[in-house]
């Protein structure tokens, strides 16, 4: 029997551990799950026999380094700034890691310690990052076997509400932490590069730049991610005219979200005094000017140029934000805590629904003089609310990725990201079983310069 | 001969040392200038016999205490963020100090150590910080001995052009730090209460959200101050149902000025890819969608719905923002330091270009059941450019409050601010003398509320 260690038993690791239960008899591993609630842990495995649970607090060190002692490989499903006490222990006690967050400036200075010692950490190996990686490098690499140049490279990705449960005018449900959804964009201007020309948008224009985007025959809009020039290195593409990616939306959200962004709510920088017993309505009206007779509702509509019929305004009315009884109920919070709290009354799941998980790239190279765009799409739909779209499309290429370096199939050590074929192909392969398929199309080469069509 | 010592000769000397010098026989004063540029020191004392430059790098723990050692007072005239050093010499040699600055956390903290020695730190008794305290805490102590309670504060300052300078289409100049007017505003909302109501501006509302004022006849706008809530305790009306602070700019200007804040333009906090060699043009773009075809210009019209013959239009041709020859010529340099570039070609004043401090005051109070308002109104003319309002409106408050303390005539020790009569009413009386008088007028009680007019 081999041990493997996850620790961390939230949300997120109910297919991962699904996965790797299914295996254990015939992989002949055995799976230790260790989470501040020990519950947790024993409900996703729901008496297994190649399964324990264990109450693992990671701040204590003879509970991180007893469990670590055991295992062959260390999965860290935590909040990404407590994967480095994990990190360092597995060092120390010659463990490989697999992780699915971004790799940390402390992450990557792990890497010359670990090729000493032979071992394997994988970082953001679950869906975005993880999945996007994966799936473009395929092409991207494909590409340049086939000696092509990439003039092109757009990637989006959206964590969304199932279509059969979408149920309200924003299209829109919280699948995962509402907090991210609520501050996203924040802390800096969008940059990316279209056709050789650097473009900023700043935050308070990000929700009025959004471009379209068709999958599975559905329409859908982006909203340009923070950093996109980063990826141009991560993927060798340094000299890349076009790099693009973004977050997707079903169409007309951004537009209506714009409104939050205009009057402030989204703020996170200050806290509101006397927040707790103030009205839904008193809120709003802390954004607007003010008039000892004009309503709230007029002075809003007015301020931002919305029209009565205007579905925009439809939108604020279904989420009862002018309601003048109910109370905000919250402490001191900041105005983004307080939108959170309005729109959890109205974008939390019910139990019945389901979510789902949509991916796009877009390719544009050149070989031999002609020019040629692939179309790459993923649509993942979740089972119920255990086994989400989103807890399958991270935990299952954590679950492929531990059980294929366990087996040595995946053999390179180093802090690394999921981008070389030894490890894209052989994870790819196996999520294509459990349903996470890109379904890829030829279509003509449009880059941003319909000039240069042919 | 008592010894007054100056540390710092930049812009803001001027007329601090021209006050002093001329009193200098009849209150047999001697006036030390240390500047770390002897030069600059000896340039504003002219051969005057009363005074000597000496060179004075703040930083060298010899050279400043030397100095600090003769003198009988020290005024710091260094940047802020400079103080703390002089401040804690002070202390040690038992000096008095005056600053025209905001007391620092740090600074604050000395005023048990100031008291236990008897010395006098007083700041803020510059322009803003500084007359603004004074002549607004001398007509709240006039409504409160008069058993008046305050209903409404309302304080705007501004640093224009003076109208016989006033020649571009901006009604603008650089008359202090373009930096300082690039960044305004940025940071956080803007905080602040109207009729006991919060409200919150966001930095990318608060062009758009500003308010009317007349001064002399002259028209002006005013948009909100970073925080006006925190002057509720300093000026002791912590229960006052309006308070609101603002910055003064001819009307139009702020329209206009958002049209940079729309795009991103005034964002400090990353920096562009080749700078050095983008042109204006090129720079514009960088904020505008990608397009191989459509003209900067009407990217940018479309994009913030500007017409042609709009004279915001005309604003920014006048800056020759779209001009695609004329390199930045900065390295790396971050949107705001671009910007700032481009708009001192257009805003720098000129040989014989005269700058204008405008103030005014609104109080809104009740006696006996009736109310009232003063409406309190002061413009300063620069003389030139050595002589400018501001040099007059920041050095004269700080040498007249100097030479007081240093007869004695202010003598309550502490780290402190002129907000006491003991303070203000020499310090104004005396800046009558020199043309700085604040013109009153009662009118009707507005508020905020016109139901509440009789």
């Amino acid at each position: 029997m081999r041990n493997i260690l996850i620790i961390g038993a939230g949300k997120s690791s109910s297919s991962l551990i699904r996965y790797l239960l299914e295996k254990s008899d015939s992989e002949k591993i055995h799976v230790t799950i260790g989470d501040i609630s020990k519950n947790n842990a024993e409900k996703l495995i729901n008496n297994h026999k190649n399964a324990s649970a264990i109450v693992l607090d990671v701040f204590k060190k003879n509970q991180r380094e007893s469990a670590l002692k055991n295992a062959n490989i260390v999965i860290s499903m935590l909040p990404a700034r407590h994967h480095l006490l994990v990190a360092k222990d597995c060092i120390k006690f010659k463990k490989h890691l697999v992780t699915a967050s971004y790799i940390s400036e402390e992450m990557k200075k792990l890497d010359d310690e670990t090729k000493k010692n032979g071992l394997i950490f994988m970082n953001e190996i679950g869906v975005d990052p993880g999945i996007d990686h994966m799936s473009a490098m395929k092409v991207i690499d494909r590409v340049r076997n086939k000696n092509g140049k990439m003039l092109l490279f757009e990637s989006f990705t959206g964590g969304l509400v199932a279509p059969e449960s979408d149920t309200n005018l924003w299209n829109y449900k919280f699948t995962w932490n509402p907090r991210n959804v609520v501050l996203a964009g924040q802390g800096g201007s969008a940059k990316f590069i279209q056709e050789g020309t650097y473009k900023y948008i700043p935050y308070h224009k990000l929700f009025r730049r959004t471009e379209f985007l068709t999958i599975d025959n559905h329409k859908f809009e982006a909203y340009a991610n923070r950093d996109s020039l980063k990826y141009r290195s991560i993927y060798g593409l340094d000299n890349i005219p076009t790099m693009y990616r973004g977050t997707i939306r079903k169409v007309g959200f951004s537009r209506a979200w714009n409104i939050f962004v205009q009057l402030g709510m989204t703020d996170d920088s200050y806290t509101i005094e006397n927040s707790e017993n103030m009205s839904y309505r008193d809120f709003v009206n802390l954004f607007l000017a003010y008039s000892p007779t004009d309503s709230v509702e007029l002075k809003l509509r007015s301020y931002l140029k919305i029209d009565q019929d205007d579905v925009m305004w439809e939108k604020l009315i279904e989420l009862d934000l002018f309601n003048p009884n109910k109370k905000i109920g919250l402490k001191n919070a900041t105005p983004a805590q307080i939108l959170q709290k309005i729109l959890e009354d109205s974008w939390t799941l019910q139990k019945e629904d389901k979510d789902m998980i949509v991916m796009q790239h877009l390719f544009g190279y050149e070989i031999a003089g002609k020019k040629y765009q692939i179309e790459s799409s993923l649509t993942v739909l979740g089972e119920n609310q255990t086994y989400t779209a989103m807890a399958k499309t991270v935990g299952l290429p954590v679950a492929i990725a531990s059980l294929k370096i366990l087996n040595k199939e995946i053999k390179t050590p180093g802090v690394q990201r999921p981008i070389t074929k030894e490890v894209y192909e052989p994870i790819l392969n196996e999520l294509e079983k459990y349903g996470i398929k890109f379904t890829e199309k030829e279509v003509p080469y449009l880059g941003y310069n319909p000039n240069t069509l042919a």
